[in-house]
Order: structure tokens, then C-alpha cells, then sequence
């Protein structure tokens, strides 16, 4: 069990989660580690996360009350006293530990994109430029960042107007940002931090454009850190959340720089202009997926596990209202639009956990594979790495809204430590590719494989269903038919099928109409936008309903995941009854069956909820939450934080300055 | 012409926004005046708008590196110097000028509660007390808010636990916050600001508790604003947004006040203890449905506004992508996906407006009908503004924010005016009454009305439409047949007649089964609360197509109007499908047909996109973003922003501390 239970249960716990606690369905413990992956990640990350909560230095207590240079500084304080503590602790720089760390310390650190810079050199660098530049960076003795999207473009890369144009005379590349468009806006640590980046540019050389590719650029002195002739650099502003971020923009001016600094593994310049490309650069590209699969577990799914916590507990502790006349007020867990708020999310948690594993895992493989040269699963990797990230980030990021505002009033306040979730996680619907281009980047996938299976081609797996779909109506006849998985599966594959087949047949229509290609498919983009939801959302139920074989041996665990397989499933199908409607697959009467099928379920679930959010296992330090601490004393809690806000300890001088010259001008008897 | 549109003129505008308002189908200054009601509150807004926005004390150039207290003080120099200006220009203050104020400062105003307990005294206290109070709290001789929100109650007002005990012997109340749960919690300027409070606390006389009551209370010195002895007041911190406001708690243990300070118009307690009503306070209650029909023009439907005008601008100038390929790239403006992330809302507006003003004129109605001592219209008014709060608040809501996304990365800056815009309008969903128990609320009116019908009772206007439903299908035969109000009107009421249908009939059926009353009305709240919803939504298509014969004299106007209306109605069928599949009213190929209609539209309505917010009227200074000003030169505007931002005038502190010793220890040769 982790510590801070145990401590926190030698405290007055509040007898309403108390009485949550003690007859959980399942042992929390061993579903904690299903969800960690293993005992010995269990062990680990609780190891990793009692170290950072315990050391004074991360201390997060006060967090609410900073403004943002206070935030950019904890960052900075806080990376490099980690360096120092994984020396310390002997923890791997490049193990799970880092996500732990990150998870114990609420992503309040800086140099991040340092590290891409070392990542980009790594991969892109040539041995000579590796090891020049890396010890540098290792050291601290510069500090980097990756400059790629500008003002003027961000998911759309070709469109980069940054140039670097090779000068044979000086043997030097000159970078520029010919217009405004082409500064460089949003690097990380770049505001405030950089004195070096990586800076994507489009190379020309005797006068033709080679595309886009990186070169070394120094924008501040290392002596006084003032930016250097040339450069206009600074901090981009104050943003919806990441106040802690330097993110920061970047004007070159005709900007020389030597031949060298140029990353030259997979193509160079020589000093006649000529241009080389020493194979392939994919590895690079490669980048991309691994950002969009990198991020779901610390920046999607934790804040939703975060939230989830937070609104189950304050839900099993909060009282209002009356149900039964004349009865105690009941907690708001009771209400059944309560349940339907928070149940179908924390399904949603554990159906993303599993998600998030897998994709981890066959990102993994599909490394391997292209370590030797095999590139064939690439582009179903990067189809679904593309459409887990826009689905997840969506469903993960309004979830947190709908935890937030189920807590009414006190959600809005930052001390439950919902606002702070909801503003930080929606920033990822639009960064690492925006959402609805992913989709769509999706569905020319999904359409390609479609096309394929109609030419008797063989599918990657994750679209096999493609090749073999049979029409066909639910076989469903009773509400409890919608408790078995082959039967929503089926439903969920011919959703995904007939909106793919159906925006096919679409195009492929308005085409033979007379409609150009380009036409026809922005004509069909909101239903192609909804196709790859749909395959997206197949996915992770397919996934879910995997998990449940493999833990067979565990009756009272999959008990409990098949509870909330269920209801991750009929959410999907109450919530987007059309999509199966529409075409016949289920019938009205099969919708009202999956309904009630699904009410059903939240009764059920809501006797397990607390230990199911328990499960998550974080520490009171990590949720940093008046309402959904451990021992759910909400409302001592909410009157201990407004006695830390400095503003209440300092004099007001507004009633110096305005009030009082009124309640002092002839002053009443009062 | 509004000033700012002349003004914007003689800069350089874009030339993207300029061909976009090269040719409106309509006349823009003519819908201007639609929406505001007339010409003549045209003229007045833009003179009131222009007034403020000009006089450098209400200036908000710097409100997004403003710290909370910087907020907090502006809010009050602002108010202050409102007082003047409304004098100094001869405003009614109970007049429109209210809310244009209000539009043009940006809600940056301080004292709102303060003129609450002003309306709460003169609504509930005698003519001395009034007498008393109200010049004392007009010359701001004293400083008044309303406390009734505790830290264990919100919406549920009969929940709330302070007392107010006559003790007879010295003809004073006691006024005591028995446990933590009965703080004062969230009452505006109660946290910096209040000298006094209207203190809503359960009467206990001899021994009897008759119930809440309101009661003045002082809690903070007039000479030197210290909390009175036995007084707990302070700020209760950070929130989501409203960094100006100082939401306050107050803790108050046994204050003794005069038995003079009940407000004693409809009740009182007399010198032996002994407890008299004077009549029905029900227009105190009345200022609840006051409130929830005033916040929706500027805290609701403005938001949304400024959100649609920002978004809208911000695609028609910002290029992205390819769509034909080898063309220069297309405004964003032109993917199908982006129309129908801010078409449907851009429609939405225009179907708010319309509502807002109804519910304006129905409320006044109302109000004069009560002076007359006829109380007839009040459940329905009380039904109708809960409904059009819940949902108007959450549509909107969710509407800035996918606003806000559908800029992209840009949308997350500070500076886009997006982010501010729904940190703020989100508050709105909560307060004023959390809009699930609103649902409900109007859940029980329509079935009480439901079940009125059945008995063959004659019902509100409202809901007439449930005496006369007649089961049947949906005639359309063609896409085009959808574009005609009564097909889809019918629609939407055979929607919402079938959901409440369904609701009435489940609560029957599982009562008559044995279930209590209390328990099949929980087993059945998901689907009241979606019934409520259909009903409203229902409501608002109705409102909008009422306005369509309203202007049969201006073909213009009606024909664009039009089109907005049959967007707002196939975007509501299109996402909420299922409903209307269900029972059968509609096939899976009239949902085709709605579909094909409803894409089609967008194309059409894309044209009119820009002069179609430019009808909004904002001035650049009310939205406060550098991608949605006038002139659309929006790169040069987010550059000016970032020169302005005083963290990049600073000395950056943190390279001195943390980055120097790293750069400069062992200097590398760089």
C-alpha cells in the first residue's frame, strides 16, 4: 500500500469515504498494478514519487498564489535539481523514472525542449557534430531548443518560411526571416532559457530549394545572455495555462552562420553548394509519432485520472439536496446524472490506460523493426498514433471540464485543482498536430485501406475489419445482450465501417459527377472527420475488451473491468446513438435496450467508485486538490489554502487609495 | 457606420478581410440595428461604447499580464469612476447604458454585489430601513454584498445552516456560523471590499426556526476596515477567471445586532420574540429568475460573440495548407471542417440574441403582471428562464471554446482574447443555479404539464404543444424539403414531446412496479434532464423562426436570417441524431437528406461569414485580441503584443541565479 494511504488514514479520514472504502468488489491494490503494468512498476513509481513529494525543493504547496516569472523559475529550479537528484538516486535518464517524476512534480519543469535540442543532434547530427555539441549541451554549457513552427505556420510544415541560403564565398549559411510570418513562434524554453536551437529552415544552394532542414544557430551571448546581433528573441506571453513555459519567438536577421552548422547525418552541403543526400531521414520524421504517443500518458490520461480522483471523492462527500423526503441529505454520488457525469469517465481513464500501453508497445516494436531497416508497419503506426492522440486528447480533455464543472461552485476554484488540469490538458487537442488535420490524416489512411480491400489487398491489422465486412443488423433482444462485448464490438466495427464505406462512396460519387478530387474531398470532410472517430473509437474498445482475456484468473479484477468495459462501450452508443441508427445496424428498440443497459451499469459501478478512482493511486502532493484529498476533509481543506493566499496576509491598499476617502468624507454614526 | 469600422478603414486592412466584405448579401448596418433591438439602441450603445473605450481610466491595453490584485484594483477605479461618468453624462443607471457599460469595460467592474444589497434592501426592508440604508450604501458611506452561498450549500437553498437567535433580553440577533460548513462562501466584494453584508441565515425565535431570513450585518470597520471582533472575512482565493472579483468568505461567531436589522418588509420578530408575516415575499424569490435572465446578454451571448467575430476574422486571414494543389494556400476558412466548427455557432448567436430578447420582454411582462398581484405567468417564466439559462450557458460555453480551438495554437495565447473569453463564460454553467438541478427543475414542470394534458387541462404557451401531439412521421421527401421551418420545427417538437412522453411514461411504470416516487424519479433524471434540454432547444428553433415573419419586408435580411435559422436547427439534428431516430420520427435517409442540406448551407453561409459577425458591432478595444481586430493584420498584432509584455522588459533574474553559473563555469569556446 502506498504510504500516503496509510498516513493519511491515521488521520481523521471522513467517515463518507470510510464507508466508500470497505467493501470494495475487487483488491485495489493488484488493479493498481494492472494499471502501472506490474508490481515492480508499482514499487518504482512509488519509490520515484515519494522522493520528489518529500524533497522541500518541489514543494508545489504554493503554487495557486504564483505569478508567472515565479512559475519559470520553480521550473528552472526544479530541472536542475533533478539532474542532480537522478545522479543522486541513481535513476536511468532514460527509464520510466521520468515519467514518474514528471507525474510526482506536475509537469512543472523546464528544459524540455533542451533535451529534443540533444534528441535532434543525436539523430540528425553527423559524429563530428555529436560530439562537439552534445557534451556542451550535457553540461549546461549552452542551453538549446528546437525552432520549428513560426508565426505564419505550425502543423503544416512545408509551408515553413524560415531560409537558409548558402553563401560559397564565406562558406557560411546565412538564416533569415524574410517576413514576420517566418519568426519562429512557441519553441519551448526558447523565451527566456535558449542560447542555442535548432533552427528548420528551407535550404537553398546555388539557387534552388532543397526543402526543410536543420541547422545550429546561436541566439544569445553566453556571457550576458543578451541576444546577439541579428536576433530578435523573447517570450511569446502569457498563455490559457504552462504558465511555467517560456515558450518564445525568434527573428533572424541575415543571420551567418559556418557550413558546420548545418546537421549533416542524412544530407549536406559541400563547399561548391552542391547539395548531398546520404539516405534516408525518416528516423527524424520518426520524431513525430513518438511526440504524439510520448504524451498521453502524462499530459491526457493523468489529468483525467487526476480529475476523476478529485470529483468521485468530493462527489462521496459532498451533500446536497434531498432525494428521499424527510432523509439526511445524500451524497451527490446518489444522483443518477451524477453518476452519468463521472462513472463513464473513469471507464474512460482505464480504457485510455490500456490504450496508452498499447500504443507504447508497438511503438516499441515498430522501433526495433525500423533499427533494421524495416519500415513496413510505419504508416499504420503513424495512422494510429495520429488518431489515438486526436481522440484521446479530446475525449481526455472534455472529460476534465465535465469532472470540473460536476463539482459546481467549488470546481471553479483553483484550489480543487480542476481549473489548472482542464486549462493545461486542452492545450493538447492543437499542439503536436492540431486534432481535426490528424483525423483527417486518419481518414486518407482509413480510405486508402478501404480502396485497398475492395482490390482484395491485404490490411494491417488494425483495419482488417475493412476486408471482411458482411451487412448485417444486431443481434441484441434483451438489455443484457448489451452486456457482452461481441455484440458492441460488432456494433462499433460496422459504425466504423459504414461511415468509412459511406464517405468512399461519397467521393468517389461526386468525382464521377464532374467534382474535382481536391473538391470532392473537402466536401466530404466533416463525415471523414467523423469516420475516423469512429474507427479511432472501435479501436479502444477493441482494446478494453482484449484486456478482459488476460485477466481471467482474476475473477473479482475482471469483474470489474468488464463493468467498466460495458460502460465505456454503451456511453459511446448513448452518446452517438445516430452514428448506429442511422443505417440500420441497431434498431430504436435496441438503443432504448442498450440504455437501459447502461443505467444499469452506473448503479452498479457507483458502489465501487471511490476505490476505482483509489486505484489510480496519487498522492494528495500530486493532485494538488482541496476537494479530493485522501481523507476527504474537503472543507477544513478549502479553509486551510484561503489562510495561505499571501493576498489575504498583505494590507489592502485599495482601501487606502479609493475606500476609504468615501466611508471617511462625513462619516455616518454607524 | 460605427466609428471603429471608419476608423479600421483608414489603416491598412487586410485585403483577406477586405474582399470578404466586398459583397454581403444583406446590409450589415440593417442587422446591426435587428440585434440590438432598433436604431435608435444602436445609436445609443455606440455612443455609450465609444464614450468608455476612449477614457483612458477604463483602459484594459495591459489587463493580460495584470496580476489578481492589479485586476482587482482596476475593477474598483473603474466603478468608481463609473459613478462619475454616469453622472457626468446623464446615463440612467437603470437603464440600457447598464449593459452597454458593461459590454464596452469587459465585465472589469467591482460593486456588483454591492448594488445587490442596495436591491435586496429596498425589496425587502421597511421604509425606515430603507430610509436608513440606502442613502448610506448610495454614497458608499458604506460598502454592502449579499451573503447567501455557504461553504456546505449552493443551489440548495433550504440546506443553508446559519442562524440568526432572538434573544429577547437585549432585542438582538445572534448571528453564528455554527460549524466550518455554514461559511459565507463566494459572495462578490465580500472578500476586500464589504463594510457590511445581507446576511441570509435560519431564524430561530423562542425556540422555533421559521425558516431563512436576511439580516445586516457589519463586518469590517469603517475606520480602518479591520473584520469586526467575532468576524472571519477574507478573499477565497485564485479562480478559473473573474481574477478582478473578490469573492469572499465570512465566518461569524455569535455577532449580536439589533433586532432593527431583520429586513422586516414581509416578516418580522417582535420585542417579545413573537414571529409575524406581512404578506408574500415571493418578489424576492422573483430576483432569482431576474438574475438568470439577466446574465444572459453580457455574460452569455457576448461572449460567444466576440469568440465567433475573433474566430471568424482570424480564418478568413489565416492561410494554411493546400487544398487544390499547386494554388497558393487557402484561408482556413474555406475547409469544410472549419465552417462547421464556427458556422453552426456563428448561427447560434443569432438564434441566442433572438431568445435573449424574448426572454427580456417575458420577464418584464411578467414583472408588471406581479405589480398587479397576478402571479399567473410565474411557473412558466420560472420554468422558461431556468431552461434558457441552463442551456443557452452551456451552448455557449462550449461554443467559445471550440472558438478558441479552431485557431489553433494561436487560440491558446492570452492574446487571442479566447482564452479569457471561456475561462469566464464557463463560470456560468455553475452559478445563478447549476444547470443539471435547472434541467431537472424544468424536468418536473413538463411533466407536471405532461400529465396536465392528459387530464385535459388547458396549458402555459409554452408547453401547449403537449396537449396536441399526434404520433407521426417526418413528410420530407428531398434534402431541399428541410430547409423549410415547419419540416424541422416539427422535428424538433416531436422530440422533445417523445422525450418527455418516455420520461412521464418510465417514472409510471417503475412506481407502479412498487418503486418509491423518490427513487423512479433518480432512476429516470438522465432522461429528464435530456427531455428538459429538447424542450428548450425546441424553444429557441421556434423564437428564431418566429423572428423570419418579422421581417418579410426586408428580403435581405430575411433571406440571410433564414438561412442562419436553418443552420441552427440541421446543426442541432445533425449532432443529436439519435433523438431524432429513435422513435422513428425521422429515417436514417431523411437524416441523409437533413445532412446533405445542412453541409450545403455551410458552403452558402461561408460566403456571408465576416459580415456576418461585423454585425456584431465590437470595436477592437471591447475584444481585446490580436487575432480578431477590425483590420485583420493579425501577425503584426500578436508582434505588438509581445513588445508590450513587461516580463520581456525585465532583467530575466533567472539567468543571473541558475543559468550563468552552468554557462560561465569552465566556459566553453563557442
Amino acid at each position: 500500500m502506498a504510504w500516503w494511504k496509510v498516513s493519511a488514514a491515521g488521520r481523521d479520514v471522513n467517515p463518507d469515504l470510510t464507508s466508500e472504502r470497505e467493501r470494495p468488489s475487487f483488491n485495489v491494490e493488484t488493479l493498481t498494478n494492472i494499471l502501472d503494468g506490474g508490481v515492480e512498476e508499482t514499487r518504482v513509481r512509488r519509490a520515484v514519487v515519494s522522493t520528489v513529494i518529500k524533497d522541500p525543493v518541489f514543494s508545489r504547496e504554493y503554487l495557486y498564489f504564483k505569478t508567472r516569472s515565479e512559475r519559470y523559475e520553480g521550473a528552472i529550479r526544479n530541472s536542475l535539481h533533478l539532474k542532480k537528484k537522478f545522479k543522486e538516486m541513481g535513476w536511468d535518464e532514460n527509464g520510466r523514472e521520468v515519467d514518474y517524476v514528471y507525474r510526482a512534480i506536475g509537469g512543472e519543469t523546464a528544459l524540455n525542449m533542451h533535451y529534443f535540442f540533444i534528441r535532434t543532434i543525436n539523430n540528425l547530427g553527423t559524429d563530428e557534430q555529436i560530439a562537439k555539441w552534445i557534451p556542451l549541451a550535457r553540461n549546461y554549457k549552452i542551453f538549446g531548443t528546437y525552432a520549428q513552427a513560426e508565426l505564419g505556420h505550425g502543423t503544416h510544415l512545408r509551408g515553413l518560411e524560415t531560409t537558409a541560403t548558402f553563401d560559397p564565398n564565406t562558406q557560411e549559411f546565412i538564416i533569415d526571416t524574410p517576413q514576420i510570418t517566418a519568426t519562429k513562434w512557441w519553441p519551448g524554453d526558447l523565451g527566456k532559457t535558449s542560447t542555442h536551437a535548432v533552427v528548420l529552415a528551407q535550404l537553398y544552394s546555388n539557387g534552388k530549394n532543397y526543402g526543410m532542414h536543420p541547422f545550429i544557430v546561436q541566439v544569445r551571448s553566453l556571457k550576458d545572455h543578451s541576444p546577439l546581433p541579428g536576433i530578435s528573441v523573447g517570450d511569446i506571453g502569457p498563455k490559457m495555462a504552462f504558465e511555467h513555459a517560456d515558450n518564445g519567438y525568434l527573428m533572424m536577421r541575415n543571420i551567418r552562420i559556418p557550413r558546420e552548422n548545418m546537421l549533416s547525418r542524412y544530407s549536406q552541403v559541400l563547399p561548391d553548394g552542391s547539395y548531398f543526400k546520404n539516405g534516408s531521414d525518416k528516423i527524424h520524421y520518426f520524431t513525430l509519432i513518438y511526440l504524439r504517443v510520448s504524451i498521453l500518458r502524462g499530459e491526457v490520461m493523468e489529468p483525467l485520472m487526476k480529475a476523476c480522483t478529485i470529483s468521485v471523492r468530493y462527489s462521496a462527500v459532498r451533500r446536497q439536496s434531498e432525494l428521499k423526503p424527510g432523509d439526511r441529505e445524500p451524497k451527490i454520488l446518489e444522483y443518477q446524472t451524477q453518476q452519468q457525469k463521472l462513472l463513464p469517465l473513469v471507464a474512460t481513464c482505464y480504457a485510455t490506460n490500456f490504450t496508452v500501453q498499447y500504443m507504447e508497445k508497438f511503438y516499441d516494436e515498430v522501433y526495433g523493426e525500423i533499427q533494421k531497416e524495416n519500415f513496413n508497419s510505419v504508416p499504420e503506426l503513424h495512422a494510429l498514433a495520429a488518431g489515438m492522440k486526436a481522440l484521446l486528447t479530446e475525449i481526455c480533455s472534455n472529460g476534465v471540464e465535465v469532472c470540473r464543472k460536476a463539482c459546481g461552485g467549488q470546481g471553479y476554484s483553483l484550489y480543487s485543482g480542476l481549473p489548472s488540469l482542464y486549462t493545461k490538458v486542452t492545450a493538447s487537442c492543437t499542439y503536436e498536430g492540431e486534432n481535426t488535420v490528424l483525423h483527417l490524416q486518419v481518414a486518407r489512411f482509413l480510405i486508402k485501406c478501404f480502396a485497398g480491400a475492395q482490390l482484395g489487398r491485404p490490411l494491417p491489422t488494425s483495419t482488417a475489419y475493412l476486408s471482411s465486412q458482411g451487412a448485417g443488423t444486431c443481434q441484441a433482444r434483451t438489455p443484457a445482450d448489451f452486456l457482452t462485448p461481441e455484440i458492441y464490438m460488432k456494433a462499433y466495427e460496422d459504425r466504423a465501417y459504414r461511415l468509412i464505406a459511406l464517405s468512399a462512396h461519397k467521393i468517389q460519387n461526386l468525382v464521377r459527377s464532374g467534382m474535382e478530387q481536391y473538391l470532392a474531398w473537402n466536401s466530404t470532410s466533416v463525415e471523414l472527420v467523423k469516420a475516423s472517430i469512429a474507427h479511432s473509437h472501435f479501436f479502444t474498445v477493441k482494446i478494453f475488451t482484449s484486456i478482459l482475456n488476460s485477466v481471467s484468473d482474476q475473477p473479482d479484477i475482471k469483474a470489474v473491468l468488464k463493468q467498466l468495459c460495458d460502460l465505456y462501450a454503451l456511453h459511446g452508443i448513448f452518446t452517438s446513438a445516430g452514428d448506429f441508427l442511422q443505417h440500420g445496424y441497431l434498431s430504436g428498440k435496441q438503443v432504448d435496450m442498450a440504455t437501459t443497459a447502461y443505467l444499469g451499469l452506473l448503479a452498479e459501478l457507483r458502489k465501487d467508485a471511490v476505490p476505482l478512482v483509489d486505484a489510480f493511486d496519487f498522492a494528495d502532493e500530486e493532485l494538488l486538490s482541496a476537494l479530493g484529498s485522501y481523507d476527504g476533509n474537503v472543507y477544513h481543506n478549502l479553509l486551510e489554502w484561503v489562510q495561505k493566499d499571501p493576498d489575504n496576509k498583505k494590507e489592502n491598499s485599495v482601501f487606502e487609495t479609493y475606500l476609504k476617502p468615501y466611508l471617511q468624507s462625513n462619516p455616518s454614526k454607524l
